[in-house]
Formats: structure tokens, sequence, C-alpha cells
């Protein structure tokens, strides 16, 4: 038999806000001066510092589906989705807020297990918990701001791309969106093991985008949500530039071999969404000091900032077209 | 005919940046290095200052109907209950986070009206858009997050109330739950005039909760969202203290002529909600400092609060009940 949950608003936060002692760094909690319990929470910056703000939905039947999806999976990338934000100007995440609102069914079990995960994911990323708003509702509904810093005058814009910087990405594009087909493919007792990783529990680039603000190296940067084709035209928008890309040069998804045929590995690197990879831009004369590898993640130069407004992509016989935007648009 | 809105993301985000040049004083604007366009917003705090950060849902079918509130409304009340929050801390708007979810069918004319009635309602809060996420849904949900700044070490919290201390409010309540009920029993065409006003329109004290704050004179404040018999538990527990109330000092609700006896205004005013007045409480020496209005609001003396961990009501005939917390609670 399931226990009764106590399920007011202020016990929810109250699990929530409960964790070992030593879960999080002195940096990030020192920081927070008045945390869950008043009216708001009371955050101490850094001098010399700029905040970073960001919000994203995470919402049941547009982001994620109850029923497929684990409450530890919904935490994760829940938080993720918005620390990716906080990765992709080059900052630190410092602290989030969580808008939660869920069916009475899911206060009792579920509850209990997505706020572990919640407590492991905040830990994982060093950003910990500073307030937020429940409430009933007949869905799952998730909203997260996350607050990041970063030095003054460092953030990394999507707006400072110019003609001639190479364009990188970061590790495997396409991952998430693998998973994904696999996942909606799925047959029961099917085993997906590790092809789902990438969907289920992305991980924010952090040490990357921090290394490219320190070195100051980054002209652009942005974090690959919605797909390359739909997200390379934003940092071209923002920069007035446009850009080239190589087919060849794509760092695409490798398929399992019983998987080979059934996916065209391109089409999920161009096109694929959720894959919260960092995509960014190097003045040509700083090209090689990017190593092969920032904190262990794999960087792989992909083509080319050009003057001409438009997305050009080199297919693999030097065929050469407009790449068309077929990512994630949540209005198309 | 109406005109066929453009619909993808990042035409909503720019309908709500775009906006006349002089809106907003250069104090806020300035601080905002990097507003909408980008992965995240980046702002400027100001040094010897505090960060606010408060996040709240406006939820169709929780916190308003969409064939009975006007996108004007559901703007304006969204805005000032996250920037309520921000006042009950003592704190100054600088900008927020604005998170919308809604129909395809309300991205023409209602988003329109919306996005017209959320700028005013910034200006007249002081409080610019920093960013956002938009995304389809088959409900309108709103989520914002509210950033403010307060000088260092000045935010007053729910936890400073000590024995002795007078308890104090701010306005008339039971004003919104007034409106509310005649909300709920209109029938067409009967004319609720400013009745519903403080209901559809609430105003953040953020003058009150900045004097205070200046003076120093409040050693604990919250603002009243859910009524005062929810909400005054809250600040006593915060605390460790209790609380006696005197009815014959509440400042309660004015009845039209015409629903004398329809309602009980002490009634309301115990145990309504969405008032947006502040609750704050000012130690027995300071008392007489605080005048009777403070920013034009009227300024009332309801009670006193206890070593006793209960919450004592003296009704008008000195007869001493506990106070039934009858308040709203999204879980209840």
């Amino acid at each position: 038999m399931k226990r009764r949950a106590k399920t007011d608003e202020q016990s929810i936060l109250d699990r929530l806000r409960k964790r070992s002692p030593t879960v999080l760094p002195r940096s990030s909690e020192a920081a927070l001066r008045m945390g869950i319990g008043d009216d708001a929470a009371v955050w101490r910056p850094r001098t010399g510092y700029e905040t970073i703000l960001t919000c994203d939905w995470f919402l049941e039947g547009t982001h994620f589906l109850a029923d497929r999806h684990t409450p530890e999976m919904i935490a994760h990338k829940s938080l993720a989705r918005a620390v990716s934000d906080v990765a992709a100007m080059g900052g630190q995440p410092r602290c989030f807020l969580f808008s939660l609102a869920l069916p009475s069914a899911r206060t009792g079990e579920w509850l209990d297990n997505f706020v572990f995960a919640l407590r492991t994911a905040s830990r994982n990323m060093n950003c910990p918990l500073a307030g937020g708003d429940t409430t009933l509702r007949d869905e799952i509904l998730i909203n997260i701001t996350a607050v990041g810093e970063c030095r003054r005058g460092r953030a990394i814009l999507r707006s400072g791309a110019k003609p001639g910087d190479a364009i990188f990405v970061t590790g495997r594009l396409g991952e998430a969106e693998y998973g994904l087909r696999l996942l909606q493919s799925n047959q029961k007792g099917v085993d997906t093991g590790n092809r789902l990783r990438k969907h289920l529990f992305p991980e924010p680039r952090l040490g990357v985008g921090l290394w490219l603000a320190n070195h100051e190296l980054a002209t652009a940067m942005m974090d690959l949500s919605d797909g390359l084709s739909s997200d390379l035209p934003k940092l071209c928008e923002a920069s007035g530039v446009g850009a080239h890309i190589e087919e060849r040069a794509l760092s695409c998804v490798k398929l399992n071999d019983q998987d080979l045929g059934k996916f065209d590995p391109t089409e999920l690197a161009l096109h694929g969404g959720d894959d919260y990879e960092l995509l960014f831009t190097v003045a040509k004369k700083n090209v090689r000091t990017i190593p092969k590898k920032i904190a262990r993640v794999p960087i792989t130069r992909i083509g080319e900032i050009t003057a001409e407004k438009r997305i050009v992509l080199t297919r693999k016989h030097n065929i050469t077209t407009n790449l068309e935007n077929k990512g994630w648009d949540p209005f198309r």
C-alpha cells in the first residue's frame, strides 16, 4: 500500500528543499541568502559578474509523455534544458526557480522519485534550488528559470559571428533524435539501452562554454535545442551573416548495427532537436587554439561563416544546396 | 476579416519586445545588456544590492477563465502577482521573464491585445521584459519570473516577527474576493463596475514595501495572496510566533448598497485571496512612526504578534476564537 503523501503546497516545497548537508559547493549555497519559504528568494550576485537569466517550458504531451518518460528523466531534462542556456552564454549556473503543476495522483511515489532526481540533477549541474511555485493540475506542467553568472562583458552572444569565422559544434549531433525515434517505435521488451541516453539525460556543456568564455575564443555561441538546420539560421540572423556547412565534416550520431539503414545519420544530425550541444564560431586566426576536446567533450569544425546571408550545405559529392530549416518550431 | 498573424516563436517574442522608445526608465533598461533574442538574458546587478527572484503560475482554469477574463486582465494580473512578491520583500522590480503557452486560435487579435496590455503593465510596474519562452498548447499557460533588487541585507523576510510587534496591513482586505464572487454570479448586462477592479487589476504595493525597507521599520513582511487566515499563519510559522487579530480593527472591503446582506465583509477580509496587499509587523517602539498612509495607500493596525503559537481572533463582542485557515491552497 502506498503511504498517503502530504500534499499541501508548503510540504511539496519542503520536500524539494530537503537535502543532505554536503550536497552543494559553498560558492553556490552561500550566495543564496534566503531560498524556499519566503515570498521570494534572495540571492547575492558576485562583484564583477553579470547575471544570466533564462526560462524554459517542459510540458506533458508537448515535451514529454508521462507514460513513456520516468520522473527521473523529466526531472533531469527539465533542469538540463534551462542550464544549457546558461552554458550557451559561457556562464556558470548559480541557482534555479522551479514551477510545478501536477495531478493529485502524482503527489505520492511519483513526486518522491521526481524530487530525488531533481536534487541529483541540481547537484550534478551545481545549481541549487532557490524557490518555486506549485499547484494542482490535470497534467504535469514544468517551468524552470535558471540563473547563472559570467564575468562582466564576457557573455557569448549569438550576434558576434563574422564572415570567415570557423563554425564548431560539441559532441555528436542527432543522438537525441535517434533516441526519440527508437522510443517512439519501441515495442515492449526491446532493449534500447544506451542509445536513449542523450534523449533522456542530455548534459549541458557547461565546461565547454566556460572554457570558451574564459579564453575569449568564441565570437558567437548558442545551444542546439531545435536542431542545427533550425538553430544555425538564428545565430546567422543575429550576426547578420550566412554559413557554409560541409556534410562530410559533420559529427553525426553513430547508429547501432541493427539500426543501419533504418535511419539516416546525416538527416538526424542536421534536423534532430534536443541535443543540447553547443554551436560556436571562432575567428580564423584562433582556429588552431581550439583543442580537439574541451572538458573531455569532442569538438568538431563543421563549416564557415559567410558574408552572403544564406545557409549553404555542401553534400558529400560536392553538390551544394540551401540547408532547409526542418528543425523544431512549436508554432509550425 | 481578421488578419493572419505571424505565429512562429521568434515573431511572438518580437511582438512582446516591441515598444515605444520612451517606455521604460533608464535605470531598468540600462541594466539589461541583452534581452530577448539570445539563449538567455544578461542583466547587470547594482553594486551593494541583492537580487530578489520569484516565479508564479497563472493558468487557464486554475487562476483565470479565458471566457470571463480579458487578455488585458490576464496580462496585468500575471505580472502583478509576481511583482507583488518583490514588493513583499521590500524590493524594486528590475525585469521579468515571461513563459507563454497558448492555443493557435489565440495567436491573432487575442495575442495583440495581450501583448499591448503586458507592455502597459510592464511600464506601470517599472519592470521591463528580459526574455521568455513560448509554445503552442490547448490552454493558456503563463509562468512569470520577476527579478528585483534590494540593498544588501535589507530584504524583509517572513521570519523576523517578535512577540509584542504590531501587525499591519495595507489597503482593504476582501476586495478581490468580492469582485470574484460578483463575477461568478454575474448575469449578462449587470454592471459590476469598479467593484471588480481589485479582482481584475490588483496593484502590487511597491511604494509601501520600498518605504518600509528604506526606513528599516518592518520586522517581517509578506503579501496577502491566499487570504489573511491562510497567510498570517505562514508568517507566524516562519517567525516561530503566534498572532492576535481584532475583528473590529480589520480594514474590510466596503460593499455597494445593493450587495449588503449578500456578503459578509469580515469573512471576505479574513479568508478572501488575491488582494496582494502587504501584511507586515513593526516593533512596539516604532509603531508611532508608521503613518496612516504610505505611498498614498492606507495602513491599518489589525493586531499583535504573540509568543503563544496560535492565531487568535477577537470577534466584535469580545468573543475569542482560533482563526480558522480557510484561505486558498491549491492542494486542498
